[in-house]
């Protein structure tokens, strides 16, 4: 392992040049500072030096996700996890990003220049730089519905199988024959777990797999005018979708098209935000318990940190049952096909 | 949720009968004690009164596994669980149990009269009792390498597919082209897991899928003789097996067929148990990091305990390379086609 007199040596400067670098002392230029911090996590010093410290300070670095207040999706999860971190005398920092402060300096200097032990990351993409780095860092990270395959890198998030299958198979015992998928954006690990799950639970409740009754949409509501009457045309009695943000523009497009819910057709969103009891009618959904998600975030971050390599970490999700379902009015599968013409 | 005094009423009986029953005083028969459990758990009054008592006192059921030195796999899991059961002040027994205890006595009830908040069930098959009943229980239970649907149970395991996967990026970039599998026995999660992360794998790095090239087995050496001729002739360089046991059987039944190993044929174990050091030659094997896994276990039983319904931990594995693999040492694909006269 690097010692401080190599970087020394590396870079050509003191040994008390580096000792500065690496302490923040004020009397050293930033950009000297900065090719300290980089060469040190080259080197693989970073690592060795924040387990020395041995303090109780991690992050949470948020790209891309709504956190403020208590009806976004990042907020619980904010919540959760610093709970578990008060429990364990830990120190939280929330810190929001953006693409500028991931060009400027790479995850793992940021890292050490600011002495977190550990991150967690939330609503990064896989495009993202600070998760491109993620494959070769010595950091302990936690990702929220992300997988790196990096033995100091974490993988927490809902079971989407067991949720998927969880409505589908309510839908199934419902009398539901032509359910529809309005998923999330594409090239999400997210996206193409709860497609095969959607398939698959169909095969197992004999339902058939229709292309024409699955669509990608993005997480907000205005996704929804794309697909519905698509979904309509080919029958559709029921829409499960991969939010409840995508799942109130599927209730306001089927209201504008002159469907009743859930006369017509039966609407199930994805998370339970506190949106879903707000909404008319009430909203049927996929449960993510998004404290639990952070408390677990907090705990595997905590094991990352002890050396401990946990890969994935997934939680149950629960079907909450509210008014936009109901079981089908159709009683046979003329029916379907007779909405087609 | 149920009182005392619903049990007294259900069985026909005194409220203090029912109290000497959950509470195990001497002066009532065993026979009344039974039935006074039973009913306590098929009232869920069970759950509540294990969680009244807010002790801190949980077991590992262990079923065909074999744990009590160092050499077998269930050993350090077992450490892995009690180590951090203590820095958490829990109490822990260890309980090996059998076909007859699991008929004698269901699971809920054998939790509730000993006051256990938790289990972690090791070696069982999904067609043991015990596992039939944790659809319904409301103990929670930490399982390995199995799943159940109810947020109560946990699985805890490696990640098979990032196993497999390191595995066979191995081989392939030392030139394998017909790489075998000898994989567990069927009907179990980890087999099927370990088969699909195969095939996925080898489609990964542009190998074919050949299914002469994979054989299933049990976890014990003897397995290896009714495979290994078949993986010859069929042009096998290197053996991928489900266990370092099996791996073992392999060397030796290529010994006998007077094939070197790893000139010849590369062998690949999973688990690295001390054994794998002790193989000439030294086995390269996938580690599945054992106190970790017992450890998690523990981390796992304590969040479903509070609440936290976790549904899958799984654990990175590691690629060990010792003496058993080798660079390819045929140099095209005649050679291959050569093996089959």
């Amino acid at each position: 392992m690097a010692t401080i007199k190599d970087i020394a040596t590396k870079l050509g400067i003191a040994v008390s040049t580096v000792s500065k670098g690496l302490n923040g002392a004020s009397d050293i230029s930033e950009d000297m500072r900065q090719r300290v911090l980089d060469t040190a996590v080259e080197m693989g010093y970073a690592s060795k030096r924040i387990q020395k410290l041995g303090n109780r300070k991690v992050c949470i670095l948020i790209e891309n996700m709504e956190y403020e207040n208590i009806d976004q999706f990042g907020y619980e999860i904010i919540v959760g996890f610093k709970l578990s971190a008060a429990r364990r005398h830990c120190d939280v920092s929330v810190i929001p990003t953006n693409l500028n402060m991931q060009t400027q300096e790479k995850f793992d200097s940021f890292m050490l220049k600011c002495g977190y032990s550990g991150a967690f990351l939330l609503g990064f993409a896989l495009h993202d730089d600070y998760i491109k780095q993620l494959d070769k860092t010595t950091v302990p990270t936690v990702l929220l519905d992300n997988y790196i395959p990096n033995k100091h890198v974490g993988y927490v998030g809902t079971d989407g199988y067991n949720g998927i299958d969880l409505a589908v198979k309510y839908l199934a015992d419902n009398g539901h024959k032509n359910i529809a998928l309005l998923n999330g954006s594409k090239n999400s690990m997210v996206t193409d777990e709860r497609y095969l799950a959607f398939t698959q639970s169909l095969n197992r409740y004999s339902l058939k797999v229709n292309p024409d009754l699955i669509g990608n949409g993005y997480y907000v509501p205005e996704c929804a005018k794309y697909h519905v009457s698509t979904f309509l045309e080919h029958g559709a009695t029921a829409i499960v979708c991969a939010s409840d943000l995508i799942a109130s523009g599927v209730i306001a497009e089927l209201n504008r098209l002159n469907k009743r819910v859930p006369q017509d057709v039966s609407v199930i969103g994805f998370d339970d935000l506190p949106i879903a009891q707000h909404l008319t009618p009430t909203l049927t959904t996929i449960r993510q318990d998004r404290v639990a998600i952070g408390k677990s975030a907090f705990m595997m971050l905590e094991e990352l940190i002890s050396g401990v390599s946990i890969s994935k970490l997934l939680l149950k999700p629960e079907l909450i049952i509210r008014n936009s379902t109901d079981r089908c009015s159709q009683t046979n599968d003329f029916l379907a096909f007779d909405a087609l013409k």
